[in-house]
């Protein structure tokens, strides 16, 4: 088919009568499919349910140097989980703290702890008339929900296929020492599924802040989240490369077993520099006793070690890798060559991001809904909601049945069609107006 | 035996020879006794091993309303558990959010957030000059270790045997609007074991604070912790009497598994007045996506309902029962009539607190710690660790085995009555000089 953008107002006027009866059809059904948020499906949850065989009532709950899991006491976590997320995050174990149950709640805890007591005897941020922070875009919103609830003030900062713009971070974060940090996630990205190229990493290692204060929130949400056995993005480790580049304090690295085990019932870890976990020993004593053990026991005699785990997630791979080329290859049937709009076709993580004619992002989700298919809302992935394109929309392809996801994702190319049509219909319009 | 403070200089030089023969014969064992923190014992885990046996792989991990346990979601906790811990907390379950395993860690972020963001939209604790907690005392040393680290101004008030001296919390809570809060431990309290009377509940319940943000932190960590079937303390519910006080918004209410099932691995909750929760959910839905909810299911499916925790809590009892009543009968039969201390009896809770000769508990305790008894630090009850008549030392008997206990109380009246000498020697002496 010829491309939209180079069709006349007839011709698009012509092909907007077809779609617009095709999705009253598919309005009729009355359909409710979810695509809202990157939750894993039943299936992928099924492949943890023997984590709860591990332990009955006659397992011994101790741990190798002693530790009875069942009592108080363990404030870093136990041992063994310390060297199975070692090996998770690239880190040594004495490098890791074990926390509860979600690496969002240990970052929002750490935004809250420097808010009020500050980095590392730097002035807490609370005191401070203004703190910044960089967000690359499209991005988390659930980060951005952090900083925006502590009244942080987010500047964008373009992604490119390797990263964040490397020239812009550099500049910022040298001039301006009310920039305070930048949220990162650096492998399989949400939403685009990017990594970081080694050249990006090694930029962030060597940042040079104005602020002393200045912290990477590194999540490396899905280290482990590959979806094919060989064709894998490789990313550097941070700490390491840090430490290598006189900057070992820069960066806090958090990581989860949320979508390995079960989201909201895994285990949470940040990977830090022996400076920073000092710090946030600091307010960890007063905060809690210790973390759940016995859940930490329970997550490392089901993996036993490493290879356990990425065996494991190799059965996560076979269960979403259909869904997301199932994606793709909607996207490419229906719209590929049009001119509106481009996606990615990550090799991991758990999104893929459309990018839609600028303008057209807001219609697009609004049209889908009203067909029964909810997507992410557009805008959420730029801080404050605002998307000043209007045309980043985030696809979580993992929770529907792959029948349910062709099905949503084929309202969702055809509402991608309607909605570009319109708008280049209005531009055309607006341009014969000017004439 | 004639009391030591009716004895001559002679009696007790000549007391205090034979006491030391005794000590020097028991350092020489080297003996290791830990008596410092209230931690459940062996047995008493060994109470919840079965909640390892409720679920398995076959389970269903579905909640009555449909969520599936295993996934994110649920922000205030799953049904069936705000049910449970509603029956534990005599509140509704509608008032009740369920957090993760620590009930400190709640308070310990309600105190931040309030730091940073304010009681229902009053001015954030960080941005006024000065905020000050009342602390009853002596009290729990971790309450005061929270409110330390943020800076927060104590302020002692004295125990009586039905609670805080309310004619004190009155007077100063209306007249300075600096003072925000008190912590509480109103049943079982930490480290007296004794509850507040109905008189005291229905005061706190009417309290007219000069602060429209002060709240009362009521922290009913031994609400089921009864030593007895029959003869139990009985707490006023808080929240109803406040709401029939017109105070709805008064109290903040935790409470936790912590010792009921396993420290650590069990699951916190907190019930307040629908403003509050309102607020709390400001925060919440930025801080986590939901706790661990099958943890939650975990409990709900062990206990089944509240009469199965009560009679899990009786199990409790029949364990400890006899180590409270051996301290009790140890320090009856070494101290009695000799006028050098004091100590309470309680109904419950995990605490005895042995009141010595001002001027003796830190000797005393040091003492203890030379023949290899680690007590708690004297002190610690006291905000800054200051415990101005240098008197209060915690007993806690639920951890070591009952010969253990027997051993190390002997050892501790041991060190009670030298130290007493010593104290009553120098003051005979101090006379003479003076004289």
């Amino acid at each position: 088919m010829k491309p939209y953008t180079e069709m006349t107002a007839d011709e698009l006027r012509g092909e907007l009568l077809e779609l617009k009866t095709q999705y009253k059809k598919v309005q009729a059904l009355g359909m409710q499919l979810d695509m809202s948020r990157g939750k894993p499906c039943q299936e992928q949850l099924d492949l943890s349910m023997c984590m709860m065989d591990v332990m009955n009532s006659a397992s011994d709950l101790t741990c190798e140097d002693g530790t009875d899991c069942r009592n108080y006491g363990q404030l870093t976590g136990i041992q063994e989980a310390r060297e199975l997320l070692g090996d998770m995050m690239e880190n040594n174990p004495k490098d890791i703290i074990i926390y509860g149950n979600s690496s969002l709640n240990v970052m929002f805890d750490t935004i809250s702890r420097v808010w009020t007591h500050g980095v590392m005897g730097n002035t807490p941020w609370c005191q401070l008339p203004e703190v910044k922070f960089l967000c690359p875009v499209p991005g988390y919103d659930r980060h951005f929900s952090i900083t925006e609830y502590f009244g942080i003030k987010m500047i964008p900062v373009p992604m490119t296929p390797t990263g964040p713009d490397m020239d812009i971070v550099e500049k910022l974060v040298s001039e301006d020492e009310t920039i305070k940090g930048i949220w990162c996630v650096p492998k399989y990205s949400n939403p685009q599924g990017i990594s970081y190229s080694d050249e990006t990493v090694r930029r962030f290692a060597r940042l040079e802040p104005a602020a002393p204060d200045f912290r990477i929130f590194w999540d490396n949400a899905y280290g482990m989240h590959h979806l094919y056995d060989h064709h894998q993005d490789h990313l550097i480790e941070i700490l390491a490369e840090c430490k290598r580049a006189g900057n070992p304090d820069l960066v806090y690295k958090f990581a989860s077993t949320s979508k390995i085990t079960f989201p909201g019932s895994g285990i949470a870890a940040i990977a830090t520099s022996p400076n920073n976990m000092e710090d946030f020993l600091t307010y960890l004593r007063h905060q809690t006793i210790g973390h759940d053990k016995v859940n930490q026991l329970r997550h490392v005699r089901f993996f036993k070690d490493i290879h356990g785990m990425v065996e494991h997630m190799r059965k996560h791979a076979d269960i979403i890798r259909p869904k997301f080329e199932a994606v793709e290859q909607i996207l490419k049937d229906d719209l590929e060559g049009l001119g509106i709009g481009q996606w990615t076709c990550p090799l991991g993580g758990y999104f893929i991001l459309f990018d839609s004619m600028p303008g057209c992002a807001k219609d697009i989700v609004a049209r889908a809904k009203k067909a029964g298919v909810t997507m992410t809302g557009a805008g959420a992935t730029w801080p404050y909601g605002n998307d000043p394109h209007d045309s980043n929309i985030r696809i979580a392809p993992t929770y529907p049945c792959l029948s349910d996801l062709e099905t949503a994702m084929k309202i969702f190319t055809l509402c991608v069609r309607i909605s570009s049509i319109k708008k280049l219909l209005e531009e055309k319009h607006n341009v014969e107006a000017e004439v």
